[in-house]
């Protein structure tokens, strides 16, 4: 395969104050499927469009926020050699067994230097209700709610955004597609494992560790449209949007799960390629990277984070 | 980079009857832009979000159909590896100089076993007119015709289809995304470099070097509907569409540039990704496969081939 | 009211060979809503943004087809006045009493030269479910299946086009928007009682009285898409489509029903007034005015009706 | 017809402080098309789908604003009949003799109790480059820039809107389609001649005669969406949007002309008949009703009107 490595990202574990709320939140109006709920009370979701046996896991917790971020890679022997170059870079890894996730292998999970921890794994298994494999329909179940087709990528939110970057491209071999660079330095970063403008992307903050926004595809600006009507009808608590990002040109909306985690989904955005430049905002439009249309920033998106 | 070796379809090499009359359909229709005209009499052309010099190469001659199809490596290292790995799978590698056309580094061309010449390059000058890089409106200039985003894909037909997919698997490090398998064997192959579900697909066809159509990207379904238009309004002969296709679930629309040769405009289809089971068709769903709407196959679809 | 006299069409009486069938049909596929079955065996529907208690009857029976057409008119003088005109352009008319449908007030009906039963009513009783009045969120409900919004019009195939052109014109005061003009006289005429470019419209066909469609108006050609994916997904009978016809520009796709009855959905069309010109299509481009986009009419569309 | 009396708002005649400036704008960003530019200095501009000879009218002057909106009506009889309807209402009337705007017939003009200044006319001459009528395509040429396709309406500010409300009803037989209403009485309205949610609006304000936006309809949010991008790519300077209205579910995005004076362009909302219930809004939800998703107003919203 062309693509080698790490393929793309699996899974996020997120805290929500009451899963039931959560429940209603992701499965009824984001549009997701329910896969299982274990014995620790984790609940395990995935996206209509998605192979993986789950992409989300929601565990209630006293606050919210990311415990963890996962992501695939291609077998066994990658696992084995990313475990060597991220020790190699200078983090701690540690083992995860087979089976702490339902359906997943063995993993490994290591702190990268904003604070967050980050997982590895080769093997997860497919999940019962898959996209149909021998003469596919388009869908089996026409989608619901938001229709969201899978979780998308994480907007991370801790400090060392530089050190996070060559992490990134020199460990785990993504890519710089896009970033925000000021006068003091670089504020943002938006990382590429494959095709995608962004998988994972950080802002810098001095607070470690923070979730600003849990992402979710969507097929078209229509579908992000009928988002916003499914915000505005159930009261949803709106962020921004619809609009579109500078940054990746996503055309997007952002509200808050009933925990206060962000929550986006979005349609469009380029195709990537490694050997495109690395697309660069500065602070003449700060604005108009993170939202093209109002060009300026909302408080709450630079404040507000989990 | 997580993605290795072969980037992505670079660019191919087209015979068209009358350079007044492509020009005309290439550009004001389709959208393109024109890049250069050299002195051989070859135009050369791209989408108005692709980075590099050209995608697109129009030449004159007396029949229609397709020259070559060249695809882009990561670097010129691995270029010499695939050059290797080429001959090590049996086949014959032919050198062009860089320069053969305007900004292009070496390549190496070679024959498929379905008659097509495929070559690879790692350098190509970066067009004059790209995307901005620098805090990037979303185009610089409103997208005119059909709005066409780059050249994505080229569907041939020729005969040993089997080998041809054994050979852009092993030699190449494609995957294959999707096929239609009937009682007597393979009939047809959708071949992935990257997250797109095609990047080259092949049918199988007693003679040997034919084009089936070339393929350019629109951003939306909303565009089918304008190409459509825009098809209906200056008369462009229309092959079929706009419809959807089982296989890659792109939203499409086919027709014919004033020599003959069939072009496709689409949108949609799913994120690839290498671990994804290769979708399989039968004979029982063959009509869906190809047009998901119409579940049939017209007869043009079959049989016109340049 | 600057709208006067007819309003709308109101509702459309249609046969089905199997209720239960039909019921999946026209409530799991194209999104209609059930309001009541009475004792007779008739069951009632409305589309989801229709404020009147039903817009579609189903009717068991051992042939397909429509029994009857009815328009909304301003009021009960307006109905009173139409009485006469209807009787002094010739035609006789018939009393329907009050309740013969639930929540409907009396009713006139006549026979048009064409051979079909028309019927105008001023009193209908508000639909239980329907579109919010006060604070009215965009729906309550997010629509379901193709989220068909209204029945919006029949075409009826049928003998003296003229006449009943005439009729329609004289004694119902609707326009006439489009018109097909052979050789040998009127083939087909789009009327409008308002500003959709038509309310009904009619083929000139040697056998009285038949159905060649009824149309459910969606709010966008991505929903256009959406049906075609159902229409492909439950193997609902294709007829053609998605497409545009050149009259009335609408985009629409077209399918039977499990009786053979045709349905239409569609999106778009221009805001008509009564003083635009009457847009005239003939034989040279027949086929861009039905299908603009195929440039040809398939055989089923002029030969099938129920 | 069914549609008598007042059939749509014809034409609106705004003042702009740059000509140059303004006809850029209008003419490449809005995508309307120039008619004629008159010995006075005034330039006639309509959409590309409008069959009359001009919908807007640009006057350069000192401060921006709106000298008067006129509406068509369905002939001179009926021109007749409302002067003296007018008149009984208790407003003067002013003749003004054909051909003082290029290819209009006689007006009667009258100010209204909110300040502003409407006129009524029966004749206008229609457009050179009008919609084509015989074998008509979608389009003569593809539309350009935002692809505005009328003058839809206007949302005008003064006082005395209860008196509006009034007289737009019983002297010219409007519908008021949606209203909202504050404990101190009627806040705004919306008032329809046809099938559309609103041909003219009105905000209580105690400033008589000001504008709040001219409004051009697009296709589909689709088009709202490439208009944010065109708003975005030429700095024009954005009010807020894309967002929906509650208020006839419009899709909307707002701006400024160079001028100051807001605009409009907008898609969908439903379809409007006058036996159709009044929607109220009341204070608990007028932030909904204006901006659906964001739930507030904007201080410009409600401030900024000239």
């Amino acid at each position: 395969m062309a693509i080698k490595g790490v393929l793309r990202p699996g899974f996020i574990q997120i805290r929500v104050l009451d899963m039931g709320e959560a429940l209603v939140h992701y499965l009824d109006r984001i549009g997701l499927h329910q896969v299982s709920r274990e014995a620790d009370g984790r609940v395990y979701l995935k996206g209509w469009d998605e192979f993986d046996h789950h992409s989300i896991i929601l565990r209630e917790a006293d606050s919210p926020g990311v415990d963890l971020m996962a992501f695939r890679v291609m077998d066994d022997a990658a696992l084995t050699e990313f475990e060597m170059r991220v020790k190699d870079w200078g983090l701690s890894v540690e083992q995860v067994p087979a089976g702490e996730q339902p359906g997943v292998g063995r993993r490994i999970g290591f702190e990268i230097p904003s604070g967050h921890r980050i997982e590895l794994y080769a093997e997860i298994a497919r999940a019962e209700h898959h996209p149909p494999i021998v003469n596919p329909d388009v869908w089996h179940d026409l989608p619901h709610g938001m229709g969201a087709t899978r979780f998308d990528h994480a907007l991370l939110y801790g400090p060392h955004v530089d050190q996070v970057m060559h992490f990134f491209v020199e460990a785990l071999d993504f890519s710089l597609a896009e970033q925000v660079m000021m006068p003091d330095g670089l504020l943002a970063i938006w990382l590429s494992c494959g095709n995608k403008a962004h998988d994972i992307a950080f802002v810098k903050h001095p607070e470690p560790g923070k979730l600003h926004h849990i992402s979710f595809f969507l097929e078209s600006w229509h579908d992000v449209g009928r988002a916003a009507d499914i915000i505005a009808r159930y009261n949803i608590s709106l962020d921004i949007g619809p609009t579109r990002h500078g940054i990746t040109r996503g055309q997007t909306i952002y509200f808050f799960d009933p925990s206060g985690n962000r929550n986006e989904v979005f349609a469009g955005g380029y195709t990537y390629y490694p050997d495109n430049p690395t697309r660069t905002w500065n602070e003449q439009e700060l604005g108009k990277a993170i939202f093209y249309y109002e060009k300026a920033l909302n408080e709450r998106f630079l404040g507000v984070v989990t």
